[in-house]
């Protein structure tokens, strides 16, 4: 390397490199989120979240927002089901544009098992179809070595980013509070000694796991383990995880306890009032010709 | 330059300057956001987003999902005016925490005019003196160059990102359409060659301005020119936008159409629901005791 005109090509080609692995780890760490709030990177754990979904009014934008969690949470795969014949518009544009890595199913719901309008929303079991063939697609599709974890958010609940970075740590199965379900400000399970001795909830106390749908998480390892733990549309009112979790664990206190010990609330069973459309009617064309809400 | 070795590293250092350059560059395609989907960069002309909000059980989630669209939504000051005599614990560390550059104001409704729990939710006016409060901050303590936008955001709406770029192109006063309210799919303005001729709103439709607190923004140096520009406790339901509309604006047609001329809805006037907290009662302390929900 006599030449000085090689010799700054080849200085000149370090240092760009050099540069541009510099940028690399300046990436990382702003990725890592230095407000400690969240933001993700690709060296974290994956999760796959699993969204039944179906159409309604309020539909769009409660996969808006939640979508904002999930971009704000890091490295997530998001499995979308809908509840339809086949893929909609609306959420196919919705989730390409959000930017999260995805996989959008379908399944519809057999009317017979439907809730109508006025029914109460915990007249027939929901989104059961859904959370199955994600669990289908998660055990068919994902390599043995895959280590993630697999984790049912619902569209109108409410996720603080914070609680992805807790079901990071999943072994077998983790376990968290819930803000404003079962009757309650908080439902939780209640740890001594770092261990799940009982939990608080009053609806239903007697279920073996008496806890919400957004309350856990199970590793994808697990779900393979155990091929028979699917939903089902024949169980009573608020024993889905029961009826799920029995068969993936033998007893209680192999539950993980997360987010301090049970003692901080990370996501929040939010409801979105059914929407009052009753002055559409007096329009001579509805008020959505044309545009997509 | 004839030392192959201070050839080198003078190539080294151009190389390394220009690798990080091309760094930067990488930064603000990636900040202004690649997926056209939000994503913000201090370039961006400054909104500050006025938040009334009252503590009520699903108080937090609602602040927690907003703020997370705000995070997203790139240069915002976020004017955050609680309904309480002090400030809360829970609104100071969530706001703080949150990353957002941020002003927190107090200012508690007087108890006749203050909504009681089984009241329907249009029986009396709601944020009036949390909103001015904010105005009068807005007029006193910003500098007479500031160019901001200033858009009145309900704790309880949903809001896509784009919906503020679309806000930062404000000379007055911007409009757009607003998802889920007035008893409609989407109430918005109607656009004739791109001005706007009327209002398919069904409720109320002789306001001289039938739109929702979520559907416009106002330019700061407008507010600071109309000084009398305020809301008030003692207009009737759904009027407050035109008590405060006509003292800055003096004609319909004066409003900016946004949102390709006010055909795509980027909000919505999503309402959540009371929680039922009827079970609270069986219990020997409350839930949350020492919890914060």
């Amino acid at each position: 390397m006599r030449n000085p005109i090689v010799a700054y090509i080849a200085g000149a080609m370090a240092g760009f490199v050099f540069g541009c692995l510099f940028r690399f780890d300046t990436y990382l760490a702003k990725d890592r989120g230095g407000d400690s709030n969240g933001g993700g990177t690709a060296n974290q754990r994956l999760i796959y979240v699993v969204t039944p979904t179906y159409a309604r009014p309020q539909q769009k934008a409660e996969l808006t927002r939640l979508s904002y969690a999930l971009r704000l949470a890091g490295n997530i795969h998001w499995v979308l089901v809908e509840d339809s014949a086949k893929p909609t518009e609306m959420v196919s544009s919705l989730v390409k544009q959000s930017g999260i890595p995805f996989t959008l199913l379908n399944v519809e719901t057999p009317p017979e098992y439907k809730l109508r309008t006025r029914d109460p929303s915990w007249l027939k079991p929901r989104g059961v179809l859904q959370r199955n063939a994600a669990l289908h697609f998660l055990r068919e599709k994902t390599s043995p070595e895959d280590d993630s974890v697999v984790y049912f958010a619902d569209d109108d609940n409410t996720y603080d980013v914070r609680l992805f970075e807790e079901m990071r740590l999943t072994k077998k199965a983790s376990v968290w509070p819930v803000g404003l379900v079962g009757g309650l400000m908080v439902e939780r399970p209640i740890v001594i000694d770092g261990r799940i001795k009982r939990f608080n909830a009053v609806f239903r106390p007697d279920r073996t796991y008496p806890i919400d749908m957004a309350a856990f998480a199970v590793s994808l390892k697990l779900l393979k383990n155990h091929p028979d733990a699917v939903f089902s549309l024949n169980v009573p009112r608020g024993h889905q995880e029961t009826h799920f979790l029995t068969k993936l664990l033998s007893r209680v206190s192999e539950l993980e306890p997360r987010a301090d010990n049970c003692t901080k609330v990370l996501v929040w069973h939010t409801r979105t009032e059914n929407t009052d459309l009753k002055l559409e009617k007096r329009l001579a064309m509805p008020s959505n010709q044309g545009i997509e809400v």
